[in-house]
């Protein structure tokens, strides 16, 4: 992938729809953005809860067949991220088991910052896990309540865990969603034809053709009846610090969502405008890294009145059995994910917006595809502050330890990836752009501030 | 698909290079856009002429293990375009013959206008054909031929035939590449580590590290031979009257190619900004169909001094296993492949700039999804003249007759598709934006004036 | 399947040994007629135990690189029979979890009686459970041992355990083999090159070059060092009455394994040589259902100085992805699995052995054949006694309550099958050819004298 | 394989039947024996001749949506051998071609043995080719007819045409069948519902429900209507000396086919009972090389009064994609395909049965595997001659020139194969039990009389 930040993961749900295994299938697809390693369905029909999940896209995972045998009226789904490790089908979710209180399947957005800890007690308790992932020991704690309710015994499993948890939940009595108390994942409802929905993103509910409702707020339980006639909402947890991950608007949201009422395409325009003011560039043409960043480099070139263009060119056709060139091929020049129009930038000075910078490789390796092009200045522009600090709250960024910005400061980052110039936002910019219309962002990646503590020997694995 | 024509053909070729078949995967990897309905490469090696292919992506069709098997030092391949009808296998190309001359491979990029006839005139001698492919007649033809040598029979094979061909042909002597008198079809020659490449497009020239040395002239041969060491140029027929297709430049190519000389994005980037002169609008901003319209749109806005928008937000994972969803879905409301930006365009007055109409129905439908997410106004400005004839060198406008311009009046085509209003470019815009720095382009859709007779019963199959 | 008994599961394991992967794959390929609906694989090595299991045949879920990616020093396998139900990937094994202890994976052939207890206890601790399997109480119990060692920890596990278990247990710091304490199911210890197996039968020990060693003895525990230099045995369990499954030596073995010592085929051979002493029959010729019943027939027809001949023949390429006939088509007559001799069997008196009747169904219908084919008299005889009783240690009868000879005496049976005479063997029989030679089988099925209590509400799924 | 004969092809066809692309499926699923390395189905249905094939199994090609896509009221289809060496999807059939007089498609069964020659006729002619299969030839012979109807096309044609062809050939005015002049292959006619069938054997008439009819004779065209109305006989070529493949009895053909008459398990029996007759044998039991020996095996066991054993067990499981062991694995002694019985040849005087030695390696195998396995002697008895020279005529006898019996005598060979004594039958034999009930048979490869003369540089490829 040309982008050093792992994506993240999606979810989705519908109660109360006859055809609610098809309609997750459409909402997932539209989430795909949010992860292309697995995809995975479970639905609740009379007999139980009827789970189906594979690696790869959605489109490979499921078939009108499958689709058609999962049936049932409420289902939940999820996509997860690809990593660049081994394949493992035992983290895909919905994750669905079986416990004296009946069946129940879960997906899960998010990273709990004290999953090992709570495994380790689950585990010295006698509980045994199949999974690598954060997210089985929800179910582990759900099941250790005396709760004589699934909401209460929800609450009392969630009250002992902390981070990063949009949650998706189906029982045979009913689909709940909740979202932490920081909030840090999106999580919003939709309705459709009477049903209720459950999405992390607003597009998705657009794709069902759907009507937006509402975020859920941090904290917040929603139950849907079975039969979805009825919507039962908990503030099942003192709200933490509002603390929405802002990468969510730099980077994984896709363009035509809106989050808290922004619209993620506008706010990185807006962030491009804003760049072009802070730091002004006195070049020929602007030009963004697709497609993250195509937003903010049209906010960037309107602003300063430069042409926009399209500096590089992406094949999209990359898949899960796309023959990666070897070593030697790279270097005698294969360029296969990348292209740059050498017509265009051939002696040109190019301003290069891009969203992030997260180990400097990539970076360094476009300014050189330009320049190979026959660029003669090219100016970094980054529509987001330094990426100083590790995120335990559901962003995998890959290496960690290896954050360019952690241990050099802007000018040495400029001499590393062979720049020009090199200019950032900072965080007010952020706040001032996003975080004012939005309510609080979590902006930790930049400052260090984490909303939720961490544990010590914290190294979980996304959800 | 969202756009109305069907995607032509690419042709791919390396000859004297150690991983052949290796870079023709990757250059036809390049040219994925130009055809996706099948992929095939053929390899030369001491033994004789070996052909994989199969239907779907490039990345389908070839795994690490098959390139590896295929091996050989000179190759050739091919992406078809899809069709909306029955799969077909034994149409996917190259299409590798033995005859009294030994082995041959062909792939070809084009439409002849006469395939009907030589076929029959064929069959009548006794031939019989295993395709339904216009390219099949080729191959016949040559074994027809009694020249002595395979540059003389190609040069008989192809002097009876009339149409566009973009052909590349493997033999155990080398590999030929053919652009015919007119030039229709876009074919380029480069360089790659001392290994001469024949490609469709240059974006596919660069994606494997090669450098482009020149287009190939309307009816010129040029053979490679085994080693590569040589390359031998022959004008094997009169030229005709130079007819590059238009559609190469408002549609077809990638933005990162460039045809004689001229960039495709900075091209369609100039059809914008013309329209903008031509046809202005007081709007508030600018937003193009994805993928193709974006440089047109961008090019409107800059000249109109209005914001380019991402207004339409296009599903990039849309693959051969996909499940479209059923007509009940689709009135419900699902939108799978595009969905609008409510928040951008709710009140607003929208210019929505687009490549071409053909039938109209896809405009129609993104209007209706524009308005639907609350668009003040909806104009719709088109980067090319109302396409009013059928083409027959290569454009399959999938159902003849329904050409909507070939009936209407632009108002009516107004009407037609709810927009509030509608301009398109004429011929003289394109002749001069293109025409003059490319030489002379075939307008025939748009003028009805065919560069080469076509027969009377035409219906042939593009290859 | 033409056969009315489900088939069982195999589990197969090498410790020590460099190509521990590879061995494991030719040892369960050897045992896939114990199942056929799913193969499994997980090995240890440095960085921890990895598994990989799918639906279908050992050759459908394993490719070359699979194995090779496995890699490691010790590796556990499993076959799982196919059930007419859905395909539950859920259920495959190894089961691998991780617990205090560290990882571990567990391989299990059998049906534990009080699995349905044993679960519900566990769940109102609190314990989830991720498959239907009866295998996955067994790694729970292990996780509540508190144990100094994993040997104990099994053996506190398996003491609350009743019913049928061959089992192989893959840890990091060995692996263990345990048979129940009436030894239900075989399981058997080989050697190779230096590292140990175990086996469900002598026949996959060939398989892979390995030497028999020794039958564990019914409530043994052995386990074998990492690296295969020690093995370890310990009697765990006061053994219980000796309950070999009498139905390995009539149906389920493969014909070149031998079980404590007598050879399958010879034992089958044995039990139609009996037959024909005890169930004489004027007839023409003998004939046994393909595959398990030809031993049985031979033996019969050497005894009854008859001429052997095949009189059904079985179309051996039945797969997972074969299209079985409508009943219109079956109604028609389209015979895909059994056809007759017709010229062989037309106007002659057969005697048909089998080996057991369950429901009844298959017999009607492989007469009826016989008939059709021209047979003028078919006489049935059955290697075992009429099969009365369910079975709860690992076989699954398909639709139970539904065993013809528990509802009906042998002319009754004779008659619904549509035979001109029937007889069966009685126990004493096989205690005379069997028992006497491998010590006490477990009859349970024609006797109901079941070895281990049942539990009340029993309703398991076999290992 | 265990066998040293490659398998040949089988043809299948159904003329007139509402279900026939279904009943080809079941009807090539019952050929399978006679090929497994492509399979394939060609139908007509209104809009003309829909092909489809693939490598490997008819399950595997073929799925019930593919089957249901076919539709059509005519069908043929094809299962071909599978070769050692590369994978040729281009050889698989039917070929489905293309001419003046319409669409053909052509299904074959045999070897020509002048079809070099009329190739390079063809080819100096202009024609070009695209399999290296010899049927390509004859479609190519029939568009070059001027004749007025298919039928005298197809007997223009075949008249140039030398060796062995049992032909289906479909076309829009129906479906014709084609016996050789000396009628080597078999193939006979069948009746189901009112619709003919065409079939290489008869168990697949049995298979789908049919009644089988009579055998076509050699040099006899039938001519079954589009609508099976009408079924027209021509004897289109003067009979040669006729010469029904000797094997068919011997090796290919399912025991539960007759051949004029004749079945070919009993006729395997009766062989082996003249085999015990003429070289009797001091041993304690008799086993056959499983399955195409079984039945002389038995036989011989009959006649000789002793026991018949099944000394050797056969995996059944061996697929495509099975993973053959290393060479390395091999000599360890890993053994996948035939295990013997040590229990029972364990210090015993075994008669080992099998069909033919043709190099010889596969029989020292056997020999050392039952040695092995302890047995005291091993005496080989053939229940056929030896086999001395190739046939040109369909059997692919893989390496040519190693045919060991064409090199040495009895006794040379007995020594090479290490067994104790060897015996075999002679011509008179099979001509005595065979021969004399169906008329002549064709023993070329046991005498060097080759009833059709053979073309210098003969060296076809079998269809």
């Amino acid at each position: 992938m040309s982008h050093e930040i792992c994506e993240e993961c999606g979810v989705f749900a519908v109660a109360g729809h006859p055809k609610a295994a098809e309609l997750c299938y459409y909402g997932l697809y539209a989430l795909q953005h949010r992860g292309q390693e697995s995809a995975g369905i479970a639905v609740y029909r009379k007999s139980g809860i009827y789970t189906r999940k594979g690696m790869g896209l959605v489109s490979d995972v499921f078939s009108k067949e499958s689709i058609r045998d999962l049936g049932g009226e409420m289902a939940i789904g999820h996509v997860r991220y690809s990593t660049t490790g081994e394949s493992r089908l035992e983290n895909a979710q919905p994750i669905t088991v079986k416990m004296w209180r009946g069946e129940m399947s879960l997906a899960h957005n998010g990273n709990l910052v004290n999953a090992r800890q709570l495994r380790h007690t689950l585990e010295v308790q006698g509980s045994i896990f199949q999974t690598t992932s954060d997210t089985e020991v929800i179910p582990h704690l759900v099941a250790k309540s005396l709760a004589g309710n699934t909401l209460d015994a929800l609450r009392f499993a969630l009250s002992q865990v902390r981070g990063a948890y949009a949650l998706v939940v189906l029982t045979p009595e009913g689909i709940f969603g909740v979202k932490d108390p920081n909030g840090f994942r999106p999580l919003c409802l939709g309705e459709v034809e009477g049903a209720y929905i459950l999405s992390s993103e607003s597009c998705a509910i657009d794709a069902v053709g759907g009507r937006f409702v509402r975020e859920l707020e941090p904290g917040e339980i929603v139950k849907i009846g079975h039969l979805s006639a009825s919507l039962q909402s908990v503030r099942a947890f003192p709200p933490g610090r509002a603390s929405l991950c802002v990468f969510e608007f730099i980077y994984f949201a896709r363009p035509d969502s809106d989050i808290y009422g922004l619209n993620v395409h506008a706010a990185r325009k807006a962030l491009g405008r804003r760049l072009a003011i802070k730091a002004p560039c006195d070049a020929d043409l602007v030009t963004g890294v697709p497609d993250s960043s195509l937003s903010a480099a049209s906010g960037y070139a309107e602003e300063a009145g430069m042409p926009y263009e399209m500096g590089l060119v992406k094949n999209r056709y990359i898949g899960r059995t796309f023959i990666a060139p070897e070593q030697s091929m790279r270097e005698a020049g294969v360029r296969i994910k990348l292209n740059p129009l050498r017509r265009l930038v051939d002696g040109k000075r190019v301003v290069l917006v891009d969203d992030s910078i997260v180990r400097g490789t990539t970076s360094r390796h476009i300014v050189g595809l330009l320049r190979a092009a026959g660029a003669r200045e090219v100016h970094v522009r980054i529509s987001s502050p330094p990426y100083r600090y590790p995120c335990y709250y559901g962003i995998d960024t890959s290496s960690r330890g290896e954050l360019i910005a952690s241990a050099m400061e802007v000018d040495e980052i400029r001499k590393a990836i062979e720049a020009d110039s090199l200019a950032f936002l900072d965080v007010a910019d952020l706040e001032d752009v996003l975080g004012k219309r939005v309510g609080s962002l979590c902006y930790a990646c930049f400052t260090g501030d984490y909303p939720v503590p961490l544990a010590r020997d914290f190294d979980g694995d996304c959800g």
